[in-house]
């Protein structure tokens, strides 16, 4: 982890800040392979603009936390008897902390800011969000390692779905099969239940899963992702009951076409914007460009949504190491919706799909 | 939601503070009827110490917000062109909050606040958690009514479970009947799968579903709650696959007996540690005081742990209204557990179950 807390580091020095304050569970975990569900108490990962971070944590995470892979010391630990506010002055004076710039989680409890702002109260605290959104957004081999599995659990889950997928199922029933292969195989959904979208459900991009049974020629949209050592993934599938309808392989055919021109853009150094405009120009040009209602992509990581954004207005350029969904859809109201999704890494040389390939037509099944 | 507003303002000018910023889904919910998921964007109901709360929102959120159920006005709308700080000036100024003491939820995100105090300089913003908790903790009509349903759902929920308990059966696949029948009522899970611990891993009391096949013979936990309009429910059952090994019956019968005295304990004015005594003083007199290893019980309602904890230390009174669970339990380690758990409702003259009794011996399947 010593590579990601220089990169930190880095980051502090540019934006002038003293010390990184890591208080939720995901950026303590990626600073350090070590973090607790939220708790109650008032736990913390101090990072300084220079040398090693260490921890402040309450007695009952004392072990556990000294346990941490990355090695980062525990240096304070506090009681329930006497509460965080001695150790917190402790800190403050032994690591002259007391007017420091102090950068902070976004996500953080306000009750943990209102406690270190009464025992600090000439610090300057400001948000971190954005300087740990750009250290974690560039993925390291380790990482790019755990989202590779993370999407072969995802990809392999789908035949179980898929089994389900014939009339007079329930949207319930494919959306449980692929929930209960991610956890035979140790996974976890990363979010919510599955996606299973049948018939004019597939036209609302916002649809959860319902009791809806399956019919003959109904087109499906499946949507979800397994996680690997807190990484995630995220696919959406389409496919059919039976025979697809004429009109769905054709909109299928602009969807494929347009996530493969976005496939094709991304690369280091374009805007992340242009990805988006790729797949939009392709669905605009076949005349579908008012049915493609939400931005291309999201980046992913440790959190199912982080940067980079795949969208217009993002004119951050790619960097090797950013890993994203793209996305594009097609929702034709009150009748079906397409949609494909795959999670991509950028390399040197453009970018690379973590999950396998999405199948040039749309799967029939049965 | 008016009368919920009246007993915050009561609270709020009985601890000194000018007005409470709810930010956070649960206390928006309680307080208008409405809310929404967590986003980025700076969002909150404001309740002054006296007169009518109002909504401060971004545009998107603007129209839901308007239409709360309890009629709350919309009086600040901003716009994601501007950013909030504009419009939290204004409200400063016509509001009076410049020097204002501002108590904020607990769990706001950080950055909230920084935002708040970087154009309220001079206000004083302190922890409301513990404001709010104790308002909430008086559940209405209304909140006892949904918690009634919820109760209701979750027993119902249990047959089939049940019906999945024999040899051969997964854990897991007995957990997935139960998150099924409760989506198929129109309910969800409160919290995680159901945990449906079999053989030894019932001995754990903190064991997570797994893939372990039913044997006969075996003592199974079953834990789980549904949710009806937010509000939660929470209940332990405890079964067996064929025949109950006598000393799971006897276990069963001291579980039994602790979990009755506890309810026979709890009424207005009893300090909720008493509760937890009752229970705690039957298991200890049977001999198994050191196997009973956690709380009696935890307060529910919009959350499924919220005050009172019915747990030695807490000496505050129980009311009327008052919403918690009785789960005494008694775990043997490598053997087999047993709990058994129900959400109780403080009453004038006691409590009252809002869950089915539950059985007065270890129920045997198959």
């Amino acid at each position: 982890m010593a590579h990601r807390v220089a990169k930190l580091q880095q980051a502090l020095l540019k934006h002038g800040v003293d010390a990184y304050l890591a208080a939720t569970p995901v950026n303590m975990l990626y600073l350090s392979g070590f973090s607790e569900p939220p708790l109650e108490r008032l736990m913390f990962l101090l990072v300084p603009q220079a040398g090693e971070p260490y921890w402040f944590v309450p007695s009952l995470s004392a072990e556990s936390a000294a346990a941490n892979p990355a090695g980062w010391q525990v240096r304070y630990v506090w009681h329930d008897s006497e509460g965080p506010v001695h150790q917190l002055e402790r800190l403050a004076r032994e690591q002259n902390l007391e007017t420091a710039v102090i950068a902070v989680d976004d996500e953080m409890p306000a009750l943990f800011l209102l406690i270190l702002q009464e025992v600090l109260p000439a610090a300057l605290f400001r948000r971190g969000g954005e300087i740990m959104a750009e250290v974690r957004a560039r993925k390291d081999a380790l990482e790019i390692e755990r989202l590779r599995e993370a999407a072969r659990l995802t990809d392999d889950a789908l035949a179980s779905g898929l089994e389900r997928c014939m009339p007079g199922v329930s949207e319930w029933a494919v959306a449980l099969a692929i929930q209960r292969a991610l956890h035979e195989m140790g996974s976890h959904l990363a979010f919510g239940i599955p996606i299973v979208a049948a018939g004019e459900n597939s036209s609302k991009p916002h649809y959860t899963t319902g009791h809806r049974p399956l019919q003959l020629g109904d087109v499906i949209v499946i949507d979800y992702g397994g996680v690997y050592e807190g990484y995630c993934n995220d696919i959406t599938r389409v496919v059919s009951v039976g025979a697809a309808p004429d009109e769905a392989k054709k909109i299928y055919a602009v969807v494929y076409e347009a996530h493969m021109a976005a496939r094709e853009a991304a690369r280091p150094g374009v805007p992340a914007q242009e990805v988006d405009r790729a797949a939009r120009r392709v669905i605009q040009q076949a005349g579908y460009g008012d049915y493609f209602v939400h931005r291309t992509g999201h980046g992913i990581g440790l959190s199912v949504h982080e940067p980079p954004y795949i969208v217009e207005g993002n004119d951050a350029p790619l960097e090797v190491g950013h890993c994203f969904t793209i996305e594009p859809g097609i929702y034709l109201p009150g009748r079906f919706g397409v949609r494909i999704e795959n999670v991509y890494v950028v390399t040197e040389t453009g970018c690379e799909s973590l999950n396998a390939a999405p199948p040039e037509h749309i799967r029939e099944i049965g």
